[in-house]
């Protein structure tokens, strides 16, 4: 078996990453260890950069997004007991970030994959990389009890934080970098109208940070920080209701609609960089390759920006003959990678609470966020960071 | 013995008030327990904003620093070994900072005080204030072994951070916030041209922070972080310059010129703000009230503004009969101490190593100064807090 793009992975990096190869022409086929129905269940981020919209236009399937997706024009932050909004699409010259979920995304994703009659290889048991330092790389994986192996001109590693891809690089040939925060997310789904249905509103108190997001108009996705080691079973409906609204100014407190969840989970957050991206003709993508906490809802997108790289160079290389792409790919990713990072991070330990912040940290975010709601320059950092900085950042 | 404002300390914020409500024809006594010399001998920071060289302008003692100040127009900032320049004067709409000594400051304003013959009661020993909860309060001292009681309106309480007055107001009436760094400055002085005349550099290095500053055209103030518990002993000048260098880019470190150093001293870091700054009829004002680590030059800044509202109030209270300014005092000095603090407090925490910074610590520390050289928002961030924020910031 051959192709000239073996993907490894159907999340929204594999699959978008196909479907601009296919449109290109290039032939791709996508290794995934799960089943579809899996894949859809995982429940993820739900803000899109503008970016990230243009390229599911680029890859013709912009229609659901343009009109189920729900544009924000601002973002809104609490502290102090007090509700302040940042006007991202004024701060930005226009540009806006749409609520639409990550669930729906790769389920667009998938859709157009079918309809195309790409190959999709689920259930994949034992994957492994081989011979990436070669011009022949290889994937082998069994399925219903065969052995497979596929030959490839490149391997692209979609395959998520606890992937084969690079797990497989040689020791001493990748950096990692990592920080894992002391606290979780609490995260509850449920069917009622969000509070806040045309921004997201981030919530910073002495209690703790709480988010209030939305996968819809019609669905809620609300969160607060909580213990690592908290056990969502001690979390009744109430219990997170009441402290959900305890965190936030008194007016959005009583304007929350609750309902039953229909999914609860503790999340823990972390931040980590793996440097490089790219080992001979393996190149890695999206959470292979990092991980933000989910402040400031980078984690789709970034993938979104390294496909987008990773795409092009692909592109490059077939239709021209050039290496350029494929070389430079690791340096642009990481110079926009490193800035997301930067920015999750610091929206993080802004609005946490964290085991040393103490009072006098808790003081510094106030004066932060007061500053930050008051400078239109303090301003415009969150918000040109929030709608996603320009893709081609250089070095 | 009778005043109507008894000023402890005649460090700068002492002094300066002091003239400025000798201006409006406020009777003021000042009451410092050291001797002119010893007050002169301390050596602190060198930056004024402008709202603090138009107080000495407004205090009839602009001569000096608009002849002998040497104005700056941008800031440096090293990092990954490279050099990067923030037009500071551009970005803030033609705002400006001024290289002047604070020794400078303190000479000037007290041969202001001497010329207009104002009273200044120089080593007195055993200071208290009293009574400051009613309408009389007092200030006893001695003075070459007699006994001495001021009686006064008010109480300003310049006495710095280890301070008389600070420490007589009722445990339960203040509330104190403070952050020790886990770092010191080694900091020298020496009789050579500043490496960088027309702007401080501050560099960031995996070897830790260090600063090029100036007190005048031939005289250079220079700065490497260091353990708290180094010894000053420990530091010969040739090991120092070597350190320097080794933290700058090569171009700023072969242009260093070096010197035998006039003074070696090792001092810590720390943030911290009391809470309320008026008790009764006692104000606090500058070091008393308040620290800022050194980074970025606020604390002269900060006491200065201070030192503009409590006059102010003072003339309010004495020429109107108002009491609004003595009121608000806290407040409105408070809305713009916090604000300085976190400023000290980030771009601390942005270009030191810490105990914990890491190698994620130090990427992020990269990606922001990267994104800080590189986004006009997030320079105007810096710039308009260097230059110093406006006096009337509300809350």
């Amino acid at each position: 078996m051959r192709t000239q793009v073996a993907i490894i992975g159907a999340g929204p990096s594999g699959l978008l990453l196909g479907q601009l190869l296919h449109k290109a022409g290039i032939d791709n086929i996508i290794i995934e260890r799960q089943s579809p129905d899996y894949v859809l269940g995982r429940i993820r981020a739900g803000i899109l950069e503008q970016t990230t919209v243009d390229m599911l236009h680029e890859a013709g399937m912009g229609h659901r997004v343009q009109t189920e997706g729900v544009v924000h024009h601002s973002i809104e932050l609490v502290f102090s007991g007090v509700r302040h909004a940042i006007d991202v699409h004024g701060l930005t010259h226009g540009k806006v970030v749409t609520a639409y979920g990550q669930t729906e995304v790769t389920r667009d994703l998938m859709d157009a994959r079918s309809e195309a009659g790409l190959s999709t290889v689920y259930q994949a048991a034992n994957v492994s990389v081989h011979d990436f330092d070669s011009q022949r790389p290889k994937v082998r994986y069994q399925k219903d009890g065969q052995d497979f192996e596929l030959e490839c001109d490149f391997i692209a590693g979609c395959d998520g934080f606890h992937g084969v891809c690079r797990a497989s690089v040689p020791e001493g040939a990748i950096t990692e970098y990592e920080k894992v925060y002391p606290f979780g997310w609490l995260g509850v789904l449920a069917d009622v109208p969000p509070v806040s249905p045309h921004s997201i509103v981030y919530g910073n108190s002495e209690r703790g940070f709480s988010l209030c997001s939305m996968r819809s108009l019609t669905r809620s996705r609300y969160y607060v920080q909580c213990p690592l080691d908290d056990k969502v079973e001690a979390w009744s409906d109430q219990r997170f209701w009441d402290e959900l609204r305890s965190r936030l100014d008194p007016e959005l407190a009583e304007r929350i609609v609750t309902g039953p969840t229909l999914e609860k989970s503790i999340a823990p957050l972390r931040s980590f960089v793996a440097e490089p991206m790219r080992f001979g003709r393996m190149f890695l993508a999206g959470d292979a390759a990092h991980i933000v906490p989910p402040t400031g809802a980078k984690g789709l997108n970034l993938a979104a920006s390294d496909v987008k790289y990773l795409s092009s160079a692909f592109i490059e290389f077939y239709a021209e003959k050039s290496a350029a792409g494929i070389d430079t790919y690791s340096q642009r990713a990481l110079a926009r990678i490193w800035k997301a990072e930067r920015f999750s991070w610091w929206l993080t330990s802004l609005m946490h609470k964290f085991p040393d912040t103490g009072a006098f940290g808790q003081r510094m975010q106030e004066a932060e966020l007061e500053y930050l709601v008051n400078s239109t320059a303090a301003s415009t950092v969150l918000a040109e960071n929030y709608v996603g900085l320009p893709l081609d950042l250089g070095r």
